[in-house]
């Protein structure tokens, strides 16, 4: 069965392309997002929730034109494997997500899914059999709502200079940014740390 | 001046295939990260820290391999219009931002960038031949050093199922995932809302 437009095959090519290389997660993912499709109502002007950051955010990305910069899709990481696409108008959508009570059937898949078996010793050529054979008898399809206007708010459109960096930023309390008050990983280049690429 | 291996109209062409439209801020971004690309040395295998969920993300998506789902790209969102590409083994990289010191030269530019005037009333083709011209005028770049050590973990392989729903889930200590906690935004669909769609 195709995955959205593409074949099998060719859609494991788009992942190597967008995602870097063949992953289980954006493959297996694809289906998900593409079930989702099939039973969303072609009129839908749809959203999509993601509810987790691994891989899954991709497939999403890459059949659907919601993008985390759009503010089309929204990752809530509850760690759950799943997609909501809805209406964005009135919520009304579905929900696909990988059941756990039906991977136990495929040893290999199982073994990866749940994290069984250290990647190392994951059979890499019989989960990708199980995926492309057995990807779809292992997801669930739920209707669902959206309470669109519960929400997280994505239309922040508030921005100020912060009083330290003088940088344009997210306002808050003090003036000062987050990034500022702490919120940052990055400080001044000093010398060459002695890596081959400094 | 190109962006990426595109030209500046060839680049409006893919930001609206990708983003949804010809979006001012993924196309400012595209400049940021190809400055960024261009002062970062070749043989970096790099990271991405973006620091605004606007826009932003979907330039860094579609001009290097760091995405979303692949955990190269991460959003620590401090609403700063900003790109850091780095080293992921040393942490040395580079940082590019629009400098709000540099952008008030260019009006239509500026009341947009500092949302000086609301979106109807600006002038959305004086903004992009400023965005166009001037784009890289506004632009700061810096050395930085990221402190790879201290960033969020995104290498997470941890996995449990939920109690409540029976899902694959990240782990909580009541050993309930955090959906079933209330950290959700569906529930079962019940009847059509009237809308054009159900």
């Amino acid at each position: 069965m195709d995955i959205g437009s593409y074949t099998f095959d060719e859609f494991v090519q788009k992942v190597c392309e967008f995602h870097g290389g063949p992953a289980p997660g954006v493959i297996l993912g694809g289906m998900i997002v593409d079930m989702a499709k099939r039973n969303l109502s072609p009129e839908y002007l749809f959203d999509a929730i993601c509810e987790t950051d691994k891989c899954l955010p991709d497939a999403i990305q890459m059949l659907t034109p919601c993008k985390i910069g759009n503010g089309w899709m929204r990752i809530i990481n509850t760690g759950r494997f799943s997609v909501t696409l809805y209406d964005k108008h009135c919520g009304d959508g579905v929900r696909v997500f990988v059941d756990a009570s039906k991977t136990k059937a495929f040893k290999d898949f199982n073994d990866w899914f749940a994290c069984l078996v250290p990647k190392k010793e994951q059979n890499r050529e019989r989960l990708m059999e199980d995926i492309r054979n057995h990807g779809r008898d292992v997801l669930t399809l739920q209707r669902v709502k959206v309470d669109i206007n519960a929400l997280p708010d994505k239309e922040t459109e508030e921005y100020t200079i912060c009083k330290e960096c003088n940088e344009s930023c997210l306002p808050t309390d003090t003036g000062v940014c987050l990034a500022c008050q702490g919120r940052t990983y990055t400080s001044p280049a000093n010398e060459s740390c002695g890596c081959k690429g400094c």
